[in-house]
């Protein structure tokens, strides 16, 4: 009979849990901020069913600008209990869709790395400002563009726990700046990457080898780049390409270090 | 009152569940076998608390032969519920202390790829046999000189399904054989190794490249060889030296990787 008690009551306690996941829901909405006179408009997200302040997720994205891929990250991040923010680097309403337009975007930031930690230190200001954030528990992943533009954020100094680079572009016109890294840096990427390829990943390497900073870095064998975009196709041939596994491997290695930092 | 029953159910439940873990003891025992004519003594591990047929971890030592710290791994091991064998490749009896006895001894392996397999391989039939091991679920890890032996086994084309490196000996005599192998392959490594340095990690890449092997490479920034002994020091100059968090990140990366391999 006690046990027939116990697990019934333990039944009841699954039922409620299980009805509390079933209602939680991840609330977002757009932000409107600013840099200097450029308007931006960021992507907010995080999930009701946690309560209380909660570590940040700055998100920056691929070449596309704030789009369905970033947005839908940032929701996978509230779901793991972050507040996460798409920064805009382009500005609102600059959301490229042919190859050539986004590159000739990206490449304006990539030849102004000055504007590129402008744009997304406005972005890690607006993460700090929402309520939910706890503002002394941050980090900023990024993908692809991104990837540079999170590494410009750690060059710049800032005070955050951790960035994370997916298939990122790593050339940096400043080695020395690597020095005022605070933040951890893991950084994620096909072994495969042709642009982000061989030189730039061991350039890299020697940058990060010269300072005390706390890095990682993962190759992913037979991974080219865009290996986390499943719209990229799957013909690693072409050099962008989806891969299911380096996808699912680099989400969790992302989840071990940000347990790390935030635990 | 009704709540009151089902926190008095679940709290003895928790203690009928806290005494089980304090009844859980790991079973060791010196096993002893053969390759060739040679007698080899290996160690094995196990947890009683799990119970049926479970994954096999062969475990190769570093270049001091098997001995404490590849026994505690193995302890380890079977805590996370692996049946764990340290694999002798020197032959019983061999344990040598003087650093210039071991670089002699792992040294008649280095240049003997062909013993070096046959003696790894002697460990896994060995393993196989255990009555507690499901043989269609193996993998091997290795430190240092085990981490030759392990990729050597790997080579070989063994039919084994993951093999990880802990700050290994990624040289290879025989490069073209990496296309023989079958088992994922994951490559944990101090970026600083002066051992296995930036040379050798580069040919490791290179050969990889050329196959469709499933394999990973992490890069511990600040980390040199020997980064999870806890008895080498903590002077990275040395070139040898414990790094307590490349230790732990390793150490959470084989996990994440077993899960995934035996899932």
């Amino acid at each position: 009979m006690r046990r027939l008690v116990i697990f019934m009551g333990c039944a009841v306690l699954l039922i409620l849990i299980g009805r509390g996941v079933a209602m939680a829901e991840v609330h977002t909405q757009a932000v409107e901020y600013r840099q200097g006179d450029t308007v931006l408009e960021g992507f907010l997200a995080y999930d009701d069913s946690f309560t209380g302040k909660r570590p940040g997720m700055l998100v920056a994205h691929d070449w596309t600008g704030v789009g369905p891929y970033v947005k839908g990250r940032c929701e996978q991040l509230a779901r793991l209990g972050y507040v996460a923010f798409a920064a805009d680097i382009y500005g609102k309403g600059i959301r490229p869709k042919a190859k050539e337009d986004a590159a000739k975007e990206a490449g304006i930031y990539l030849n102004d790395r000055a504007l590129m930690r402008a744009r997304v230190k406005a972005g890690l200001e607006e993460l700090k400002k929402q309520d939910l954030v706890d503002p002394g528990r941050i980090a900023a992943i990024g993908y692809c563009f991104g990837g540079a533009a999170v590494l410009e954020l750690a060059r710049s100094g800032a005070n955050i726990a951790g960035v994370v680079v997916f298939h990122g572009t790593l050339s940096n016109p400043n080695p020395a700046d690597a020095r005022n890294i605070k933040a951890k840096v893991l950084v994620l990427h096909g072994a495969d990457d042709p642009f982000a390829d061989r030189k730039q990943v061991n350039a890299f390497i020697d940058e990060m080898r010269k300072t005390d900073v706390d890095w990682q870095l993962v190759l992913y064998g037979g991974a080219v780049h865009g290996f986390t975009l499943p719209d990229a196709g799957n013909d690693p041939k072409k050099g962008v390409a989806y891969d299911e596994r380096a996808d699912r491997r680099s989400w969790q290695a992302m989840k071990d270090f940000l347990g790390e930092i935030f635990k």
